[in-house]
């Protein structure tokens, strides 16, 4: 009932030029969507002439081309999911084959190039990527400068509520995958509202989480470079040093800058890195190839098949003397998670037994479903609680 | 063509799940849109069996209900615009009635509770809304403790590049309208960008930009409370709040807040205030009650209009008297924009002549177009220029 008050309201109330655009909205139906009701979602759009429209999303099953929506008396099409586990759920509606977010849902992501629409259901580990009335943090897009790239390059660093310069902190670097940037984490992962809500129950200890740009061929996330509109997102793998080591050897650029600019504890006790997928696979060089910097290091559904590496690469070479060197220097947790429908799950296995014959000894977590936002906020919900304890 | 290949990489590239979704995509005809030629636009949108497709966009007469497309030979509908200003535009299409987004742009931007797509023309005063290769500032969302409001409340400040706590620097605080929050003069203003280049340029001094939540009864955005998404954007006069006064009278909070946050001259002279529309109402209030706060103050299609206003609260009373003390303190700058289609525009007119007889001198612009973002990025990059010198 609020929203559709909040709709009304928006459709009076706006300025000259969008009130004219919204006198055209006014003709039509006000709908509601989404409408969550408990571990169930209804959504619904306006699209009379349509004679297809297909509704995608995170919970049906991960290779489903899409459930079909139903068109009533009137010209509503309408979707109803029920049984919903606690998480923050991304879809879209197909239109007679044009992908569109839901026009009636202001909220939404970015993930590589596409845009989804968002809602949630609580209830369960879904309640860790929602704002709660507790302390938070702040969150600052800041520049480094790299001597490696020659450029500033930007990323995004989370204080914690209370963050005194008085006092000194413990950090953890967090990687996004071949298709993200430093927008990825805090926006699809929930950084924020993941980080504020377990330090506030004293699950977490107050850290400082660092998420740069992965992409050492871009400054910065589409539309923060000097390309602008013209750098459409695409993904990592089309750009010309992906996986060539550069950006592992270049990482203690990032951590140097982080050390000078904030208030941490810099030693490897208190610095953990973890990424996702790309991020997984840059994690897993970088602390082998610095084995003195990290003492907790996460892999989340890494992506560690040769796919497109420069395996000639110094930085790539070598890994099982590194491993050795790593495992003998000793790491107070290496912890890797993936789906069991992940693409990748035969290669992290794989990985998994060779790093094992090297002396890594991992701790080892197994979630259903596959490479997906929904395990990846998990993964950080749990790797996160056992960070610098 | 670098689009039409980032499109066929998106398609090619993505995870599996994605991939299953964009599969479906990958059926369709991939085209551009928006395709910037220059000073012209075309813009693009696959829609089968819609009966009638609009545009409706910035460039278009103030109460234009928009423009139709045309359906070409084959599924996709197309319309030009030509010799559009240098400017950040905005654009929806009307599907049979349902307004969207443009699928194909990836860059959007919302609008209280609207979603627009965007592009940029260069050339002119939009080239100071485009990110370029010059030292970037730090952007945070942060947060205050309101003890007027009992709460937390969010914050966004923009930090000039080579910001350093060892110098002090001058505060800008820059109020948004009521339809906005501490996001919309980051995003729709372009304020990094216009600061950015400003400063590179020479043309604007290193100072502080503070963007507060101008809705007392809110602590942040949508999406960033505890609401979540059951709070969905609407105009400020839907809260008990507003216009009541409780928000001027607090401001000090805020300015005391980030004088003991960041390295700053803590003086009138190093102290400026400016806001659009409701920010500007509450500027000329904020302003004459703390005559001592503030040497630069700017009006930006202020909505002085009295509609909604609590004029009985004593934040409003004896604005004639609390005029005159202004201007007798002195104001080192007191600036006033207003667009000549603007529907406050005599409000204004007639507040404009209520201050002169109270003695205060202002410095007038006003631009074609009404109460618009793109003039008030105009206005902002002009006023900035003149603070602090």
């Amino acid at each position: 009932m609020k929203r559709v008050i909040g709709a009304i309201l928006m459709v009076c109330c706006l300025g000259l030029t969008v009130a004219a655009q919204e006198n055209v909205r006014g003709a039509r139906k006000v709908i509601v969507s989404p409408e969550v009701n408990g571990t169930s979602v209804t959504l619904r759009l306006v699209a009379p002439n349509a004679r297809r429209v297909v509704v995608q999303g995170g919970w049906l099953p991960m290779m489903s081309p899409g459930a079909d929506m139903t068109l009533g008396n009137d010209t509503v099409w309408t979707y109803t999911a029920n049984n919903l586990a606690s998480d923050q759920y991304r879809y879209n509606f197909i239109v007679d084959g044009t992908r569109i977010i839901d026009p009636n849902n202001v909220f939404m992501i970015r993930d590589v190039g596409s845009l989804f629409s968002l809602f949630n259901v609580s209830g369960g580990v879904g309640d860790y990527y929602m704002v709660k009335d507790v302390p938070h943090g702040n969150v600052t897009r800041t520049w480094y400068h790299s001597a490696t790239f020659g450029v500033d390059r930007r990323l995004t660093v989370y204080t914690p509520a209370g963050y005194d310069s008085k006092k000194s902190y413990p950090v953890f670097y967090l990687l996004h995958g071949s298709g993200g940037d430093e927008e990825a984490w805090i926006t699809q992962g929930c950084v924020a509202q993941i980080m504020d809500n377990l330090i506030a129950e004293g699950k977490a200890v107050p850290m400082i989480v660092v998420m740069p740009n992965g992409n050492p061929d871009k400054q910065a996330a589409p539309g923060e470079t000097s390309e602008n509109f013209n750098y459409t997102p695409v993904m990592s793998n089309a750009f010309p040093k992906y996986k060539d080591g550069s950006y592992e050897m270049a990482f203690p650029e990032i951590v140097k800058f982080i050390e000078k600019t904030y208030s941490v504890k810099a030693d490897k006790s208190h610095r953990a890195l973890a990424g996702l997928s790309m991020g997984g696979f840059h994690t897993m060089f970088i602390s082998m190839n610095f084995p003195d910097m990290f003492d907790y290091v996460g892999l989340f559904s890494p992506g560690v098949s040769n796919n497109g590496v420069h395996l000639e690469t110094p930085a790539y070479q070598n890994r099982e003397a590194k491993w050795k060197v790593q495992a003998q220097k000793g790491v107070k947790l290496y912890w890797i998670g993936v789906g069991s429908e992940d693409f990748l799950y035969k290669d992290i296995a794989a990985c998994r037994q060779s790093m094992e014959q090297c002396g890594i000894k991992d701790v080892y977590r197994e979630t259903d479903r596959g490479h997906e936002w929904t395990n990846w906020r998990k993964y950080l919900v749990e790797f996160s609680q056992k960070l610098f304890k």
